[in-house]
């Protein structure tokens, strides 16, 4: 790493994703946490943290701190803590969805069952505080109060979440509140805590966060997008998946408000039918969901979003390590399918 | 409050249990948290912190707080978010119980459901986080590494409760750890964490946590006992709740190790017995406990543990003020239904 950051401590300091993702693994892997009695309560958690995942907030919170030419080392426990949190509201958020698979493993209520998953859920959240709180000292209720409110946040979206499935009509702006909240957050937090562990400037902690957001908003929209258009091969999991479980996703938000009154009522039906053939459902919701025209709206909303994100960076005050800089660009565009 | 503590910002110091509790409910009901949006997530809390409860772990964290001469309103959200937390494991624990009542009242998952005390659960230990978080800062890591320490305790001593279910097997040494993680550590902790914020010397934080594991330990000894022996009128559940569910409690754990063969397997055979008429199998259970003197050795224990806890308070170095070391003394006392 050249810049500030690289000499620091007089070591050379890892930059790139691959790198980072590495340490994140390792630091997950070896935590004295897991060893802990009984492991009928631990187990679950190393079976969950061990199926992968891209480790994209601990890697963005290293990146963050990094990026002030901080030794990113510094933000380590904390960023290993908002993996663990991230992997806990997945325990409890499979738990609620009934999600039977996750990375083509089974989720932990399966494996094990319900209770399983809730308690071992909450030795996460407590490990997951725990890592947090080995912050610096001197940087603690900052760092503490933006993970308290990226926790609570993310709470508040799953609750939307789950009302969304009763609510017969979601607007747009609902929605985008929700995958705000479920999801931005958590992204944003993160970056939020590397800049606060590095002693970033307040501006600048505030427009990497707000950075985060538009990145997170758009990694959802996408994701919503790739339900349908996705290579099935690459994507990891079904193509329709969303429509099978009748999921209110930006797509169907955004039909809803679109179509013509025929059609609307024609998808709302769609959405509440069981029993119907599968492959036919998905492909009559696809055509619906295309003459609302809601598949290229959605790709416009990420492009827009990716280009408000990339403002955001470049705003920064702060003399920035390049290096960093360029990694973190470079990572975040990868997230969203596209080149840097 | 007299002593040093009364002095302190210049106003009288509330005191007495009764006079702490009413603040600590105050501060409670009166937190901002609750009226976030979505209300879904945050009414299920309010319901839940406001079926009652005798407040215990705050009042103790408070009194922890006063016995050193601190103002004990510089302990009051850490005290508050223990309750938080306390009724966040209510939560969670009532779904993995199948628990239809609490002080009298619908359980959170059967009033509304499932994965509404899943999630109101969750965003209840964010916000205990996040109070226990508002310790003065120069004590702060401190009191956060008390409070994961305590929080992964508690799961702990819940996975081991679960795991005695299908236990065949549960000698009393098992139980006795059992029950110091998933109860004691919780009132221990709660007083570290007063004693803490208070700047109290390490070594009289340690005393004030043994102290407060042994009247743990001597307060779910009791409640067992109770089961049994309660007056119903004033225990505020029925009687025998514990054999109902074939919960093994200190006084089937001692029994199991103290009666003859032919007695222990009856005894283990009412335990898997289903259909039973409830009455008889109480009534039947309770003179096997009888007969192995389970019940006199459950007595005997919270006598040995209430002078255990009373050496460590005595055993205090700091010159502690008289009047919160008197209320705190009656209080625990009470708690175990003995004067002071």
């Amino acid at each position: 790493m050249g810049g500030i950051a690289g000499k620091i401590g007089g070591i050379g300091l890892m930059k790139n994703y691959a790198q980072l993702r590495q340490e994140v693994e390792k630091t997950l892997r070896e935590l004295q946490l897991w060893k802990g009695e009984p492991q009928a309560l631990y187990q679950p958690a190393v079976y969950a943290l061990g199926q992968g995942g891209k480790r994209i907030r601990p890697v963005l919170a290293l990146m963050a701190c990094g990026l002030f030419g901080k030794d990113y080392r510094e933000a380590l426990m904390p960023a290993v803590g908002l993996e663990v949190f991230h992997n806990f509201t997945l325990l409890h958020d499979d738990v609620m969805d009934n999600a039977a698979m996750r990375h083509g493993m089974a989720t932990v209520h399966v494996k094990w069952n319900a209770d399983t998953a809730i308690l071992s859920g909450d030795a996460m959240f407590a490990a997951a505080s725990c890592l947090v709180a080995k912050a610096p000292k001197d940087c603690l209720p900052e760092v503490l109060d933006a993970f308290h409110r990226l926790a609570l946040g993310v709470c508040e979206g799953q609750q939307y979440d789950m009302n969304f499935e009763t609510q017969s009509e979601v607007s747009k702006s609902e929605y985008m509140e929700m995958i705000r909240l479920k999801t931005a957050v958590l992204i944003a937090g993160s970056l939020e805590i590397g800049a606060l562990v590095a002693g970033a400037p307040q501006e600048d902690v505030k427009r990497l966060y707000a950075y985060g957001n538009k990145i997170g908003l758009a990694f959802q929209l996408q994701d919503d997008w790739l339900d349908l258009y996705a290579d099935e091969s690459k994507f990891g999991k079904r193509i329709g998946g969303d429509i099978r479980e009748n999921k209110k996703t930006y797509l169907y938000v955004r039909a809803i408000e679109n179509l013509k009154e025929t059609d609307r009522k024609k998808l709302e039906a769609l959405f509440t039918s069981t029993g119907m053939n599968e492959e036919e459902k998905i492909a009559t919701v696809k055509a619906l969901f295309e003459k609302a025209n809601a598949h290229e709206d959605c790709r416009a909303a990420v492009n827009q979003l990716f280009a408000e994100a990339g403002t955001e960076i470049d705003a920064l005050v702060s003399s920035v390590d390049s290096d960093t800089l360029h990694a973190l660009k470079a990572f975040t565009a990868g997230l969203l399918g596209r080149e840097y």
